[in-house]
């Protein structure tokens, strides 16, 4: 029942709301395209940033009198709530808007209720065009929502055999420039990167995102169970706002100006879920993961990876520490299943995305 | 200054020459197309085994008199030597071919020179037309030509954290159903299939050939230095024929009837180039290595990978061994560097193609 010319303009909305990735947390991102009465587009927009105004506000200011008797195109189900700028469904309504197409119902029960709202009024309301790529494009956001906790992707760089390092230690560059400046978009599509105390002392990481112009810089998160980070790590500079994680009894009285988040220690070790709990609390909506193999393996233990993105060198070692460990699967039908999204050729390697899979892998 | 029909007909003959991969060591794999005068195809043919006819000879007579004054699209310079079969050169003369177009010349000091008797029977000979898709479809003979050994295919498969097996050993199935019966193309297409005595033991392997209508089956070699292996191993059936490679001093008297081939130990070890050259000599032109993670190790170290293709399962482990083991590798810039030829989804499964690079990688 869609036409050709609705997919275009949901396409358009999907790609929109693109944009917004990384700086619209707590918020989704959300694409808007209005159509005319004779269905010309008059108006788009995207949600910026959270305290802005969403995608159907911006789409709506563009349109003006044009949108009445026109179509709105959502990427998601617009907000029936009054927040700082909404709710969208009463907006849509006042402008005159006949026709609503969304692709994603709000899982959110704080906004949800906005087609409701429209069908109320008279309007016609569909939902599920492009849903699956509309989906995909706000895959952090609707995680978050729907566990309650971060979306967390898992980034890692290894050779085709999995080593992250060559025997004696060395593993600059294992991947190419290509793929280290494809994770600078992923850290700036997230709210914060995240590294262990290991990968902290061993490469003094920096974690902010250089080489995207306007990018939204994210929350740098450093796990240090014992406050042992020198003042002048890489990752206290002031290129991004930094978090550091510490056990309750870590001695900080050197790193004063630091802001500090002191949780318990199970078993020596920071509570995954303890974590995420405390970055939710403050917003966090996405975590990039680039820890070294023990904590991401004290990721997949907790059942805390949304996403696995893999950059694949084509190297061969032999040797040298693998991407993953302490994973606690001990055997093959413990194995953490996943589907591959999407695989793409990043200069010479090759980048992997994968999320975990709750069907059985095809025997 | 090939004209789309030129394409055509060269394309057509790379895809026949693919058809007799496996099948005609210690010969290349070729393929030819024959049009008449006015550039209609009027006969096709490869080579279809070692003391069969030529890919010249069966165009030429699917082709008959139509031939006469047409051209031939061959994927390897048309032989001058008489063997067999041959020459194709004087063939194509004598039936009246007025043009030859070959994608690949012949590197083998026996055969090459057809080019030349054409040229000097009056024949218009063209070189290098579709020549990457002919040299890509004659990997394994042109690279057992250049050096003197077998072309060797690395075959293994593993997690995308590069184990390929459970901490607890468990294996089966890493892969899915889908990359192992593309495995069993891969052992058709080769001459011999090798595995070393640790993957002997442990997983008993049969690899032979199954699924595959008509296919040639390769030369099971299994390195088992000191002949441990039980008669009523499955590797020693009548599939397919079987070399047992032993150190000298091994004592086979509990395998009456099994091919033997005695070697000298290099610490312990039977020498990759040693067992090469044996392979070789007897007519051994592509081996498909399948062995375990040292004995792969051992190639990497002695330089014998032409290619590797890899099977990235989407499972994560976090424990278990690595598919790579001993390369002698200590540090990155030892690193064995490769080019992916090709990626493909495989079932759930990703197959990743390689080959080693003499170029530096992109920094």
């Amino acid at each position: 029942m869609a036409t050709p010319a609705d997919i275009t303009a949901m396409r358009s909305a999907v790609a929109l709301a693109a944009r917004g990735l990384g700086s619209t947390s707590p918020n989704p991102v959300v694409g808007c395209v209005i159509t005319d009465a004779s269905g010309h587009p008059v108006g788009s927009g995207y949600h910026q940033r959270a305290g802005g105004p969403h995608a159907e506000i911006h789409a709506l200011r563009e349109a003006g009198v044009l949108a009445r008797g026109g179509t709105a195109y959502v990427t998601l189900e617009p907000c029936n709530h009054t927040g700082r700028t909404g709710p969208c469904a009463q907006a849509l309504i006042e402008a005159g808007i006949s026709r609503v197409e969304y692709a994603v119902g709000d899982p959110n029960p704080q906004a949800t209720g906005g087609a409701d709202t429209l069908r109320a009024a008279g309007v016609e309301v569909r939902q599920g065009l492009l849903e699956d790529e509309a989906e995909a494009g706000n895959l952090a956001w609707l995680t978050s929502v729907r566990r309650g906790r971060p979306f967390v992707r898992w980034k890692y760089a290894a050779t085709l055999d999995g080593r992250i390092a060559a025997a004696d230690g060395t593993s600059r560059w294992i991947s190419s420039a290509a793929s280290r400046s494809d994770v600078h978009r992923l850290r700036a599509e997230a709210d914060a990167v995240l590294v262990g105390g290991g990968t902290l002392r061993a490469d003094d990481p920096h974690l902010a995102v250089r080489g995207i112009e306007e990018a939204t810089q994210p929350l740098r998160v450093a796990l240090d169970t014992r406050a042992t980070v020198p003042p002048t790590a890489r990752v206290l500079d002031d290129a991004a706002p930094t978090l550091l994680v510490v056990g309750e009894e870590a001695d900080t009285r050197h790193l004063p100006g630091v802001e500090v988040l002191r949780l318990p220690l199970r078993d020596g070790r920071i509570g995954v879920h303890d974590l995420l709990d405390r970055l939710y609390a403050r917003g966090v909506r996405s975590v990039l993961l680039e820890g070294g193999p023990t904590l991401a393996g004290s990721f997949v233990a907790a059942d805390a990876v949304d996403q696995v993105v893999g950059y694949l060198a084509p190297v061969l070692l032999g040797a040298g520490p693998a991407a993953l460990a302490d994973a606690g699967i001990g055997t093959l039908t413990e194995a953490l299943r996943l589907h591959v999204t999407e695989t793409e050729r990043i200069g010479p390697d090759l980048r992997v995305t994968a999320v975990p899979t709750t069907t059985p892998k095809g025997a």
